[in-house]
């Protein structure tokens, strides 16, 4: 089997990983937290003390981080990998940064004579654990099918949006369409409520109609309507408020760079920067139907 | 068969109307198109000199009208229906209007001795034609299934949305929702578009993903992505900006009367009237996409 | 001296009738609240049972009421005052309701013989107090001239709007404007404080500069750089939250009844609504700077 | 005298220049422009053929350039003047750019031992011509000082907003205030005259009362209303559409950098963005009333 370096193993990475084990690949795994490397070494990946030695002889190197800078650094900076990574390597940052970031990576690892995809997922950590994360893939086509087996073994669909950087793009758009489908729900229920619906019967009205969206077929924000999302267990668990702050902030940089107009995309980055102002961050980010309805704070 | 007063048929009414008539009830119309009156002539259908006439010994009396004033004056007004409408015959209201103005005609009805139902519909003209449109009802169940026959002869799925007006609550709800869907989706598409990114693949990929909604599904707003939707004829037939705008408007005036916040909902109102006062009102409402990329105008 | 009826002694009206009191007006009061009652009849006026009571014989018959309703009840309620006004009566509402409101009850006034003035104020409590309120009127030429001198005796500025209903018309185009002021310099504030600006020297430059407007110069909304203002006392006293937004839904009334679009109106109104139902609905409306920066909680 | 060196010799810089040959500087100059140059030299100033040349023996640096980028090439670019600037002289930057590009420069100054002031102004191109600027500067006090004879030959007021990048962002802060002032002006005088009331009244009122602001008083966007405004000449001349879009770029930039919450001031850009897309980009920035009543187009 193919050698993969794997570095980051946070939320998302450490199950990734996970899953690379189980499908009997030989791992090398780098991570600052001594916690998530000793799961990583029960599973039988070897542990490595940095990430320019998890990279040495691997066939794939693998980075899962948590924002553009930490992506620059670990590949660009002053302890960086990039020297370290073998000729016959191939490079997939499954990170969701900015896609300018991604092309800067790229072009220097080309300079290497190194190629990388960027390979945001979506799904979630219970995507990742399932090992059902969708893929959004931008690079060359034969990189892309160089990659596959590997990511078959994360997930279970890959999309090919483009060339390098716009797998970065297409998480992007998705992400910022995501937020606005919450906030749009989150208003829609709660107008109906207080004109006396129940949150249940509207929620099937509308799935069933040309409002029908991913929150409500799947993350429905109102507590008590769906049994096993955030909303019914106190908005913890699920995708984080600054996460997809995080997320819109990179549309809106995006947009800023390109002179687009995004402004439901704004809006809801605004309300959900004023949501977490008033202290949740951390919360789910359905919770965001508290701001229109503090009955349910 | 029983015998139907229908009153008002515009492209809603006409196809909904012809559909009675296939399901041979005893039809007897009122509308003051002599076209449209012709048609249903053509159909089987008894044409009258007025309103009042056509609901004489009707079983039901169901109207389908633009706005909330002219339900009020047909059913109100000077030459209104109610006192002519026989006692026991259901009136089904479909149009789609304030829920204050079902609930004052229901009001006026029961003090007659007579039931009404709100009964607004989702599908558009083709779900009008093919028999297949949503109808969302509000009022008492016992009436609901006095209605079931008739309505399966127009629809395919009934929701009892709550008392006398949910059901146009239900809509308003929705169409919301769907407002705010399309203006969404739009920005998201042209964000991507403007990165690089083909407007299919992207779609594609939001279609699979979290951001998935029925706009992506079935209204696709950017040109060539979908074969037979308004975006890939101009943007004509389909559903007007200015029909939007007024659904938008009746989301409006019930957040406003019950204090509710919808920020998304009313920056979507204002989108569309800004495209509308550009010259668009006509247009489908899937054009919104043009205000953020001209080169689709 | 005329005889002047006067109902609705709130915080507006109280202060209001006194001033007419000290200009030696003969006064009758009603109110539903004994101890505003009595601070008049301290002052030399003519406490009465009712409204209709009140305007017997009167020559001017003002209102000070909170919002549409309580006008319509007054005037054309079933113990509405309209029968009891003397016929060379002139009647001058000064409420802050809908233009709607104010030509209903102008027509049915005209209907008995009577005229009638629209005239809601500006200048707050302060400007009660200190008989320095700016009257905007709705009305003909020559009943604004019957009213001056009356109107001189609480207020310094008379402005004529138009007819009847234009009063109120730019009353809520004002306080709509001023709300959007009051967001915007508290999203500039903020803005500069988390870049290190200090608030005190943004406010000088803005003041002196294309920024410059009412909010800055008379009613900062940080605390501390103006002495005193609501701001500096922990947003206690002013102008409450709530009744900038009783105002901003009769912007929306009247935008939603003439399809006009007040995108940045109905932000600041939706900014409002979230900033009351978190608990602010009775601190003055400067305090929605603690939205955009919490440690001014 | 002292020596100036004067880089960027457009509709601001070139008025800018003229006024210190007018108080008797030594200029020396440099642009892309052979027009500007020649008006220059028309003057009385040492036309350059390039920037190194002109920063030889200099006592003040002044750059007057169109963004960041156009900054940051001239000082630290392969052919930047950095090296070339006498160790004695004083670098003032009068372009608006973003605050980190100030400091990023001010840093480069500073290691090769010269400090450097960002001075933006605001007062427009009247402003230049007629030497009324507005300066907003970030640096220390000293060098403030040592600058002040430069400033007042060009303007009348002098700002101390803080430390280097305070001047930016200071100018920021107003120039997004500014935008959500001349947008909220535009709705509230629109939805005044759909309502029937006479602009120049409506104008007159909020101009004395809470809704106050410098569009009223100095640049009212409705046509007729104040006769030497950009509004009145169908919107040439002025500040340009994509100028504001410009600034209220860097107000969201910034905005972003820090988690600041700017809902007015982003929709603001949305909708100049939007004007700007239907072909507006060009004429003065009070045309975004078009955008809310197209009879005025």
């Amino acid at each position: 089997m193919s050698h993969i370096a794997f570095i980051g193993l946070g939320n998302m990475g450490a199950p990734m990983a996970l899953n690379l084990c189980k499908a009997n690949y030989a791992l090398r795994v780098f991570d600052l937290s001594a916690v998530a490397l000793q799961t990583l070494a029960d599973a039988g990946a070897t542990v490595c003390d940095s990430a320019q030695q998890a990279v040495q002889d691997a066939d794939y190197v693998i980075t899962m981080l948590p924002a553009s800078r930490h992506v620059e650094e670990v590949y660009l900076g002053a302890q960086g990998i990039l020297p370290s990574i073998a000729d016959h390597a191939l490079i997939i940052d499954c990170s969701t940064i900015a896609p300018q970031t991604a092309q800067k990576v790229a072009q220097a690892a080309n300079a290497r004579g190194l190629s990388m995809l960027d390979a945001p997922v979506s799904g979630g950590t219970a995507g990742a654990q399932a090992g059902t994360l969708t893929f959004m893939l931008g690079g060359a086509v034969a990189e892309l099918e160089r990659a596959r087996p590997v990511l078959s073994a994360m997930g279970k669909t890959i999309f090919h949006a483009g060339a390098v950087g716009a797998g970065q793009t297409a998480k992007i758009c998705n992400n910022m369409l995501l937020g606005i489908l919450m906030v749009g729900t989150a208003e829609a229920l709660n107008l109906g409520v207080v004109n006396g619906l129940d949150p249940q019967v509207l929620s099937e009205i509308m799935k069933s109609s040309s409002g029908s969206n991913w929150a409500l077929h799947h993350y429905n924000p109102y507590p008590g309507v769906m049994p096993s999302v955030p909303a019914s267990r106190h908005y913890t668990g699920g995708f984080g408020v600054d996460l997809m702050r995080k997320d819109l902030g990179l549309a809106a940089e995006s947009a800023l760079a390109n002179n687009a107009a995004i402004p439901l995309g704004e809006l809801t980055r605004h309300l959900y920067t004023l949501h977490s102002q008033a202290g949740a961050g951390s919360l789910d980010f359905s919770s965001i139907i508290q701001r229109f309805n503090t009955a349910l704070l």
